[in-house]
């Protein structure tokens, strides 16, 4: 892909987010209603910019909103009846949003795995209900492949068609494959020899990074790791560099603060709030309850810069220590760098207003704390876009497994 | 539907049959075998009639057949990647029909309905592994109207989504619609009131005439009930008459002897075979194992006479009394249209190298004997096409409840 293709890519977003501004205005009385007590007009809306004028709409919201005003809540914009499937997922929360919106977003993921005619792909999501299984099913067929609905259980009935249909590529979470893998081995194949599977495009858990190596090294399987919501769709994923999830063309992303929904800067996390280009169900600024960051440094891969650095957790939560959002999460992930802390705890206090961020540390015999001291305090900020104060080292066992990562020592009086 | 239109029925079936089988031929090495080795060519099938000199494909040899020659045994006729999707049904069996044939006799069906564009229609059977959901789901969108993946399973979900979203229909087991009725009445609702589903088409299990009579008088839910197998799908719908199920006009279904594969005429139990148009995978004479008779008396809807009488059990649960096949189930259904029979059992024994049918009978007290006996005697060759020698009457409880129907004594030496 070329740098170029990406200098229109905003301008062609704030175009169709014009447009869908306009359209829901005129069509979804939830939107109406939002915008008229926000004082705003959809001319007021031209370029993502602005979207910041807009009030996020929550779950909760959502939820409470489709009770009030069954089915969708206002925010559909088009007869029910052009609906071409309705889904029902957890909360509960209707869905009857533009399949074919959200099937092109995958279309456009399976590039990086050069989906095509000859390809069997299986489908191990749940059909029942929820949609992503079909938003999947759809996008393997319009690229020409074969489309086999798994869904998941029957781990035996899983190897057998895996086998002998030589499947080239799975879709569902990175743990049912690995299940898959394991079963089959235990039936005394050879795993990498007798079946064909060349890519696993993986979901709705953590890909756990010794896994993906599993996968990659041991398998000689792709693995292109992506995410989504059950409202929205999937619309975000990793290229070959692992550096973060770039955006599909047809979504806009912002990362808020949860309290004011104002738009964040690179780096700092906040929540994920999304807007797809859904003419039917039009969930402009849906807050997505999911903490993340945004970078906007160029990726190796020529795609646009600004990609996602992963989910670190839901807003709920995260602490905001000194006007900024730390998550537990966050904290996990980036301390495991750190081979020497064995167990850590962030505790926040209040001295005289201002917050004092303080993380306790119980670290392997013979670390040399004030270097390792050193490098997490210069660090920190990096990665929680805030200073931390000081690193306190504890003797073993101090801290019980099961204590809380962030303590709040703060009193709100 | 006027009676004119059937007249080229048969016409167009065999044309279809002389293309079918001239492609199966030429590119299903199974079907050229079976040609071959019953020394027959294409050109020697040129209509219905003739399809008498293909042997019958029985379940057991398919399986038998795909496990030899994975993944579909020799029957596919065209290369595996023009398959839109592939499933695994019971047996194991892989199953990667022509999808748009399939629907296309769905769409027929759903005819008597008359559904369209308005109507939301809930698909109650599994999505996964198995094709029926899946070829539900794609004729409800042909049509114009909203699909629902709703599944099985989670009752006070189904109950919700058919009153918040005014579903107008329901495809799936007769059932599990009474369950969710039950469960909505359970709930505090007024079904008839308070939901607008004014169909279902019910198949997969014996649609209990009491049953159709409480969806139909009671809810005011117009009834279809429909027939297939999940090799070669739904083929066989009652119309408004409810005096037998009428064919799709894109199947070829014979009622055959299942020892011989020789075709039976009207009112003769034998087994169901059946030949889509299927040029992707080409079942030419499926053998079911279900037993059915049809008949060819003019129905008053004015379709085409020739329809199934329902399915009568499966034939290996049959016995053969004097060359005809009469099953538990048949015996079943008809003497429950005489109220004195408490109990009953048909005993075949062998006397003087011929077969001797008796009926023991456990009477209602007070039962006019003579009556009743003679009235069985006349009407059973009707039922059954063989006649029955002789009913025997025994005293209260001599046959218990869960004696066989149907108790064979020959000896075969």
């Amino acid at each position: 892909m070329e740098a170029r293709a990406n200098e229109g890519l905003w301008e062609y977003r704030n175009q169709r987010l014009r447009h869908l501004v306009r359209h829901a205005y005129e069509n979804a009385p939830a939107i109406r209603a939002k915008f008229d007590s926000a004082g705003i007009k959809p001319e007021n809306v031209q370029t993502v910019k602005d979207l910041d004028k807009i009030p996020v709409t929550t779950k909760d919201e959502l939820v409470r909103l489709q009770k009030e005003t069954p089915p969708f809540g206002g925010f559909l914009a088009t007869p029910l009846e052009n609906l071409e499937k309705i889904f029902l997922s957890p909360g509960p929360l209707f869905d009857g949003g533009n399949v074919k919106e959200r099937v092109s977003r995958l279309v456009e993921m399976f590039d990086l795995v050069k989906v095509g005619r000859g390809d069997r792909v299986m489908v191990t999501y749940s059909y029942h209900l929820v949609p992503p299984a079909h938003w999947m099913d759809e996008a393997i067929r319009a690229l020409g492949a074969t489309a086999i609905p798994s869904g998941a259980g029957n781990t035996d009935s899983q190897v057998k068609i895996m086998h002998d249909l030589e499947v080239t590529g799975y879709v569902g979470t990175p743990s049912f494959l690995n299940l898959i893998i394991k079963r089959a081995e235990e039936m005394g194949y050879d795993f990498r020899g007798d079946f064909k599977l060349r890519f696993a495009m993986t979901s709705a858990e953590m890909l756990p990074p010794s896994l993906r190596q599993s996968f990659e090294e041991k398998y000689g399987i792709q693995v292109v790791d992506i995410i989504g919501t059950a409202d929205v769709g999937w619309f975000t994923y990793e290229c070959e560099q692992k550096s973060g999830y770039h955006l599909s063309r047809d979504i806009i992303v912002e990362i808020v603060d949860p309290a004011t929904g104002k738009q964040l800067g690179p780096g700092e996390l906040g929540e994920l709030v999304v807007t797809p280009f859904d003419d039917s169900y039009t969930l402009i600024r849906f807050g997505t309850g999911d903490l993340s960051a945004y970078t906007d440094e160029p990726c190796p891969c020529g795609r646009e810069p600004f990609r996602l650095l992963g989910m670190k957790g839901r807003v709920g939560e995260a602490v905001k220590i000194r006007g900024m959002f730390v998550h537990p999460n966050q904290l996990k992930q980036w301390l495991a760098d750190f081979p020497e802390v064995k167990r850590f705890q962030l505790q926040v206090d209040q001295v005289q207003y201002r917050d004092v961020a303080t993380l306790r540390v119980e670290a392997e015999a013979g670390t040399d704390k004030e270097r390792l001291s050193a490098a997490i305090i210069s660090r920190f900020p990096q990665v929680c876009m805030v200073k931390l104060d000081k690193v306190e080292f504890l003797p073993p066992d101090a801290i019980s497994p099961e204590a809380k990562v962030v303590v709040d020592q703060r009193k709100w009086e």
